[in-house]
């Protein structure tokens, strides 16, 4: 089974949740319509934004089974299969693909101290054991390691891998995959994905194949929009459009850090912007995250009405 | 349900595997029975010399199901519930105590980056959702946060923790905890245990009340020995026997670090000393980690022959 | 005094030594005269490239007095005034711009744990004890720090700073301070540089006003004639040189991880470049750094092959 | 040129400065005579604790000659030569050595990239042209690497270095040193001297030689008594005194962390302590340090209450 590379936005989608902490499945399906109106190309749950990290296994496979089943099959659903180690990835894997997924996100291993050995026995195990393809997720704030750029091309080029959703920050190691992937002879069809989302219309301009910005959640058209721009050349105004969505990415500070992580603001900005557009029932996070204030979620609202989205 | 501090010498019990990578129940059982043979105090699974994060969940609970059987109630069986976030350590704690856990053992949150609020936050909830006993577990090295003092004594002032296992080898910190633990009249039956073996005579001196040394899978005899040297006073002969064990744990050094990372060559180590003295069936361990070449392994034997071992 | 934007290549200049460590005079205004025929349109001496932290104050005030006395106003000399702390950058200070430096370029404090309140006193107090503009130097891999992008744009607004040297590899920070600096109305003739020599083709795409890259001492050609390309919009060939350059970087990669860090490594790779081609009499580094050997130099001339520098 | 074991405690001696950042010479000689009064066994001046960091090289040159020359060979007198790399180092060794310094205390390279063995052979340039003892300081906090015990065993055992400040926190990495150094054969006169004040009897109860505490400027009675204690086999007694030494550093807490960093906190509470004890008449700290706020410095005066001390 192979991808032909995944272009376009593929926004890592939220998960709403009801006050009690439940996936409600409802805003869910909702968010979904938000995003394929928007223009969006696939769908990526279960990611970081989807606040994997926070859903219990039985929360996980119901995101992925309503959302498989809503789309039912007219954009590709990659699915996280996020955690710390080879045999419990597996378990994901088995479990979304189950429930629908196309394709399957998997990080380096992380909690144990890893190494660019075990990285690649890691996912040479993971592609072996998964009937659907593998993405690499690379993500250093949360795994604490950054993927090697010759070991991601190394299992590349022998087919292990289908893809890299970066998220790594780091523009230049990008570019060594983008290059190193389009210049093999033995790698095709390898999806090169930046998660990095107030630089991407630079990582389009290297040649990135698609993006996966958290910040779609809110704002799809715009990071469709840029995309397009982005293909037919018109730089100028792809940049102009990029500038616009990193000024409402400043939502994702509204929280007080003397209070709360940068996660609970972020989580919490994109859920509050996505119930005052109306379009979750509830901006509820996940526990231990810490809700955003009465304040905070009024400052989300002036960065919405600024972009002209309220 | 308390705890009455939980004293000597608690090892963190490794899990032997098949060379398939199933759980060695026969060989697990035996190595309690070594350990109990020892002279342990109690038995810590799950945790990280257990390779719990290697361990899908089906394996986790064969171990503590395996283990809470045989010694059944003999001595205390600590269980890890270890997992990013707090719903999901909540689905871990569910599963460990119905296996028989009486007491479970928790990180702070990793994955997602966080707070000392959300620390605080994600064991008040776990702590209201567990049956048994929570033990807090500073382990920066996995999860990339320290527990901060002050938040762990808020939190046993509160009855939300019943301990720490400190694996920091931050002994000024964990001093601070001791000694503020110690002289907090609303704290009482607080187990402060230190998980780092190499300085286990100072951390008994401050005042520690047990020890958690993934060393004594190999040595259990010699952790149980030094303990009671601390505790009747002998110092230099606990001394002595402390730097014994230094040089025996020179063995996680010996996989070649161009080859694994540390925890491979720490892990393969102690397993295969297991196996040279005859505890287990197989050194195998978990995936993706590299395994100990033949050399290596003979190294390890020289390790055990130097500490009379072999 | 100010300088107007710093625009086009700046390259930090590397420092020819003698066998025996002394500056090789000679060599550096060879080097000199090699990248001003290149077209380069400033001099970025004791800079990190150049081995700053490696030259005492004589070696250093040597290399100011040299290249500010050769070019003698032709072009911009930016001098690295490179420190701990406050009173001994402005000692540095004092001893570049008597040497005749243009400006001065100046990390956080380091070695010394800060905060960006003593960031903020820090450039404050030497700027007001500057005779010449302050470049802030933001390159986390030697200090430890990142700038905070708002810190550095209150800095720039109050006069502080005249420019921002960025080598902190984060594009998406960089782009903050970037638009941040267009759109206030306070800030005039700031100079927005970046040191990320393999996304520069990114960088002035966003707007960056000029580019500090390290291998343009070995190509300086190269980036000047990717600077005219970005310029004049011919952005698919300036891709195209900035490709071909990122491979040539890749001679930073040469010397052996076992034996050497990466400071030695890239630094005697550049400067067994130039020898190669001819610029400089000796490839030696300065102490503790360890040369490459025979082997590895042969590697060097190989990357020089390739982008058809020999 | 050799030292014996430096034994007993050997403060870091805090550089106190006028309001307008000069060295205040008679409050530097009272704080010696203080000190030498508390029965100190030597003095390290220009370590972190003295701002050495913070001095320029007048100020630098000025300490170490008022000290020397008012000590005038009474007790031995340790001078930091605190620079990024091994030319500027050595340059700082000249300078203490001609202003009487007995030995230099030297960190490994910072600012570069390092590796050990760029490391070991700093030690090795440095010792070589060294008139006196170099003593290497560990300090991860300052220079962002660990020195390895093994580099520092070999450079002991080379007769490179003359003995081993440690301020890593990391005590059984401290240990590995002691045991090695004490069993080594080759190695004789090496002193191994902990700098962690919160754990010295841990520290002498391993074997340590002597203790470098910053908190003894404050304090020196407490912590030689705490030393006799130790070294007569005392050691509860020595324990409860490290208890109140203890708490007296909960005065490093006092600055407010939004406002300032950690060590504009504990060098300002260090000095304001020795101000409200009638040590030094000035309190001021070097730029760009924050300075502590009246309530703050009420909160040093309410710690120095408690432990007996005003």
């Amino acid at each position: 089974m192979t991808l032909t590379p995944l272009t376009g936005v593929i926004p890592p989608v939220c998960t709403p949740l009801t006050p009690d902490r439940e996936v409600d499945v409802p805003s869910l399906l909702r968010l979904v319509d938000h995003l394929v109106a928007g223009g969006v190309s696939g769908l990526f749950v279960l990611g970081s934004t989807s606040e994997a990290a926070y859903l219990p296994d039985r929360q996980r496979r119901l995101v992925v089974e309503s959302v498989a089943a809503h789309v039912s099959g007219q954009l590709p659903v990659l699915a996280g299969a996020i955690d710390m180690t080879t045999a419990r990835v597996l378990d994901h894997v088995a479990s979304v693909t189950a429930a629908g997924a196309d394709a399957v996100v998997v990080t380096a291993p992380f909690y144990a101290r890893t190494h660019p050995a075990e990285i690649a026995r890691h996912y040479r195990a993971v592609a072996a054991g998964s009937p659907v393809p593998v993405i690499a997720y690379d993500l250093p704030v949360a795994v604490h390691t950054k993927l090697p750029a010759d070991v991601v091309l190394e299992l590349a080029a022998d087919g292990v891998l289908a893809g890299l959703k970066d998220s790594s920050g780091d523009l230049a190691a990008f570019r060594q995959v983008l290059t190193g992937a389009r210049d093999h002879q033995g790698i095709t069809g390898f999806s090169v994905l930046t998660g990095s989302e107030l630089i991407v219309d630079a990582a389009l301009a290297l040649g990135a194949d698609g993006t996966v910005p958290g910040l779609a959640n809110v704002d799809p058209h715009g990071y469709v929009r840029m995309d397009r721009l982005c293909r037919s050349g018109d730089r100028e105004e792809a940049r102009a459009e990029q500038e616009r969505l990193c000024a409402l990415f400043g939502m994702v500070t509204v929280g007080d850090p003397a209070r709360m992580g940068p996660g609970s603001s972020a989580i919490g900005a994109f859920k509050a912007a996505l119930h005052l557009r109306g379009v979750i029932d509830c901006p509820a996070t996940a526990e231990p995250q810490v809700p955003l204030s009465p304040d905070e979620v009024e400052r989300v609202g002036k960065y919405l009405a600024a972009a002209g989205l309220l």
